[in-house]
């Protein structure tokens, strides 16, 4: 039985991570907010999940190096200076870092990418997502993950080939390109379809979440498999053996 | 057997007509290009179907009035001006002018309007199409047809509420809003869906073209629904009797 | 602010109702199960909702006459007898039975029926749901009324026209029938999607419950609007002013 | 520049490809019916497309071997026997025989196969299709040929799992079955879905054929492919690359 404790532990994502230890039949070693004691934490954990923020970054990484137990790291919001700090804990620890812990998206994402690399520029791909209407930003984190997917498996950038927010006379569609569009409304906890539009046929896959249990399920999957790696960094796609 | 006459014969639209109207049992007049003699056939028709353009509308109106004789105008792009031209025609003869002649598209509008009234502002509305990658505009204008049915069921104004092309930090969703995201790619006809997203629930209703034939049909079914009718201007939900 | 009380409060139905209640502003006056005092919680509520099972009915009716207070039936599994109980009992206070007490499955079944009832028989009609994998009997009773919808909307008996569970050679499809399909597996809660399938486009309808809340809160709304009725017998369309 | 030669011309299916062979550059070098001249078609092509019927195999994988020049067989309803055929023309001759040559079908078959091994059984899958009305089986040889690639992601038979027309009181879903649904109407070309439905998420893989061009679009790409291959058995992922 793996000890877990939770970084960020008062959201509700904290405490969804909560209960999904003890339904993996792991042990909860704790959780700390803002202020917490993270020596403490650590010293009493196998291993870190961590859903704080990005400022809080440096801090968690040094105490899990410290420790020396891995830490999974689901923070949003990262930016090139945090991956440096993500790279170079993992020279110590076991890190991995994801924007998306859910097996499904995971498993998504892979195949979104070898459906690209087989299918070719022929099949246009359009990329379409519905979240809650207290969502401040669009495309979701995911619906770039995906896109992203689907660049490496064109080997292209995405940042070259996305269109966001097609609106007004824009002409035709540019082959190559990756479009996003984004709606908002209800309580949608997230679906996300990729479109692979072609010459009279249409392959379309869909991930539906119905409510965010499963990201706080794959946080827990993780840890476990995280907890007896070597030192360096890891991601989703490993987990589920892709 | 009605005698029917096309102007714009020449498109895919006026030879699709064609062939709805022979398939319907009605006998094709004529069909005339930019060039053609209008007088002459309106001289030979029980009724026309107008799906040139918006320059021609005037002479094409006219040839209609001297004739005495119905005219379907499925002409898009139309402006304001274009309007008070149909509405003056509408003195002398029946005209019927409408952005889409689909029977199904002109139904779900009908429910769209229902349903966004009994539905009230507690369930955001998303409207959502996807078109072959050649089409240049977005959102199409049935979406916008569909988006004016929700506004109307609601009693509000299309204009003040629609939000096109959500991306970037965007803040939560405004309540009262009707959004519009535009998919471009492969050869789809068109499919268009209308979300109402309420508190843990949702509903959808969507229609799908598999082809551009139904527009035809449709335009033919006007035409037969208007060749006995008095002066004055008719829309496509009244041939649906809705 | 209204007292309700609700019978066969033990289940996670009724569980969500208390909640429900609570959210919606009014008093739980309090819940009973199987062997509950029903006199007493009808002697402290201004209306009851029963979710338990056939067999208590008459019981309940009995206790709502005595007390002369409205009751909310949302029991499944009804026969004919009950039914008769029902009516009985609306000689005497307001009753409300239905076999879906969400807002957006009633609204949907409303428009079922006027879509059934324009399009005609030239529209084939096909109704697909998916539940979780614990539902032991197909289609769901949500199915069969928006195939009851549909069949009352083309004037036409449910029970003449249902095709249920296709498979093997079964020939060309016979015009004026209604199909039905069952998807089982996951946590599904519910989704419904009534088909109509015409000459070269189609439209669908759908609902989605993202959980079982909607069913509690639906259940509220109708005890709520129930409260200051007349004595007679009422549906959830009413309660919708559809 | 190939020449091609279709055995079972007459048919819808037998015209779309003889446009489909023009449209990809290459030579239509003859097509025949039922009575046709099989020899003089195989001895002016370089490869033959066979949608004729399966009591015509025998004699058509004949002319092939004759000629020394490779075969597609398209055709449905083959039984074990016709395999055998197909497997001793194979030791002489190219031979690649498939239930559909739609490449969106195809990549398809392969990404549900890998989505099946990954998940394994905490995923139910069911499948679901729609065909138009005049379609007499259920379900769809496309269907059965994606449940096929379910089982073997799971190392299963299908025909020890398929679960085909649930229908009444089935009992909770089994563990590791594959569910069937076919619904039926109007003029759809041929829709697939498969689900597969976890604790609190789904994933959907959907193809949509909007005509049946793409199966002799198809078709003729596995000719080309097929031209120059040594004599063997043949699969259309092999043609894709997969």
């Amino acid at each position: 039985m793996a000890r877990i404790g939770i970084i960020g532990s008062a959201g509700r994502m904290g405490q969804a991570i909560a209960e999904a230890i003890t339904a993996a039949g792991e042990e909860l070693s704790g959780g700390i907010g803002r202020d917490g004691d993270l020596g403490a934490l650590a010293a009493h954990s196998d291993v870190l999940i961590d859903f704080s923020s990005p400022t809080a970054l440096e801090a968690n990484l040094d105490a899990a190096v410290d420790a020396g137990i891995p830490i999974v790291v689901g923070t949003t919001g990262l930016e090139e200076r945090h991956h440096w700090l993500i790279d170079a804990a993992a020279q110590h620890i076991p890190v991995l870092q994801t924007g998306n812990t859910s097996l499904g998206v995971t498993l998504l994402a892979h195949l979104v990418r070898e459906a690209a690399s087989k299918l070719g520029e022929d099949w246009d791909i359009e990329i379409v997502e519905t979240h809650h209407r207290m969502k401040v930003d669009s495309p979701s984190g995911t619906a770039l993950l995906l896109g992203d997917a689907a660049a490496k498996g064109r080997e292209v950038s995405l940042s070259d080939t996305a269109v966001r927010g097609r609106d007004g006379i824009t002409g035709k569609r540019e082959a190559g390109t990756i479009g996003f569009a984004a709606l908002r409304g209800g309580t949608v906890a997230g679906d996300h379809t990729v479109h692979f539009l072609g010459d009279n046929e249409r392959l379309s896959f869909s991930h539906l979440a119905e409510n965010r249990t499963i990201f706080a399920k794959g946080a827990v999957k993780a840890a476990q498999w995280l907890k007896d790696k070597h030192a360096g960094r890891y991601t989703m796609p490993e987990v589920l053996d892709l």
